[in-house]
């Protein structure tokens, strides 16, 4: 049983950009080559946030315009009188989404669907460089 | 310390059908004999999701109506534009409610309150014959 | 490779009701002195969640009109009609946020940013007694 951690950098344009993740993910996998166990993906800050999509054009907007819909960027937040900042929307989507996502790995591959993607959303409204905490835990 | 890693299958309704899978879930970790550790649980696809509830007929429908709400099944949205397979509502509250759900066990028994069930909801917008990964790690 | 169990406990106010948690569960590490691995957080029963957010007052009152904007308190679900207790929005509100969250330590700390922070939040519609199972696994 063994545990790695590592550390991805991605440069984000913020206003729910959406990041496909999924290969350099893998490749951690690869590199670490363990056959069984679980990668833990954690993104540090709180206005970003993962999941899985099937990562294509449509869904990318529809997502967009699904986080304007419920959580709207262009009224005030009680965050943004505290701060000045005007991200209060984007810390609002962070929390609903949240930061982790566990994927089980077998037989050196991940678990995930034929079209699905692990995918880190930046809800941030400007550009950012974020950090994806990656630990492995297998054999 | 061990992995052992499962696959449980369910056909589903699709259409946000709420299954109670925890029975199931529990079975594997009595089969299993471990006392102390985590179940990963990670449902394969991208219009599906997991999470917990009271499972009961009010909460079933109450929960479909709530989707229902914030991500309407009868409007349009740009992945169907792409594929023309009329899901994309599917997508967005599978990628909402997310496919991984970690819950730890001690002495043998899943930590769930006396009314807490863990769900798989398929959000498809067809019956599907699911894959739940069920991982199990611990002594 | 050690797995350490605790059990944390809350008081809260239920009503959507945030505690910052981050600093029990820093000690929690802290006692468990390991350096390198995972924690895993689950609040039982099917009324609460948890999550992550930078935690100031303007925050939590946008959460609070986050989650009552979409899952309205005042009005009237079947949950409520099949057990009279009123609460089918604490239920619908803590299925979506879920119960658990995973986060990972390296160097004998949380990898968090510095301005997130671990929330529980209670959704019920009355004082609870909370328990939030902390498991370490790591070395």
């Amino acid at each position: 049983m063994k545990i790695i951690t590592k550390e991805l950098k991605f440069a984000t344009q913020g206003h729910t950009d959406i990041l496909n993740v999924t290969d350099d993910v893998r490749q951690e996998l690869k590199t670490a080559g363990l056959k069984q166990g679980v990668i833990f993906l954690f993104v540090v800050g709180s206005t970003a946030g993962i999941t899985t999509t099937e990562f294509e054009p449509g869904l990318e907007s529809d997502l967009k315009r699904f986080f304007e819909k419920i959580i709207p960027s262009r009224v005030s937040y009680a965050h943004d009188e505290t701060w000045g900042d005007a991200n209060g929307f984007s810390h609002l989507r962070a929390s609903l989404l949240k930061p982790s996502l566990t994927v089980p790995f077998v037989k050196g591959d991940l678990v995930l669907g034929t079209w699905q993607q692990i995918v880190l959303i930046d809800f941030d409204n400007r550009p950012r460089d974020r950090r994806l905490v990656v630990q492995l835990q297998g054999e």
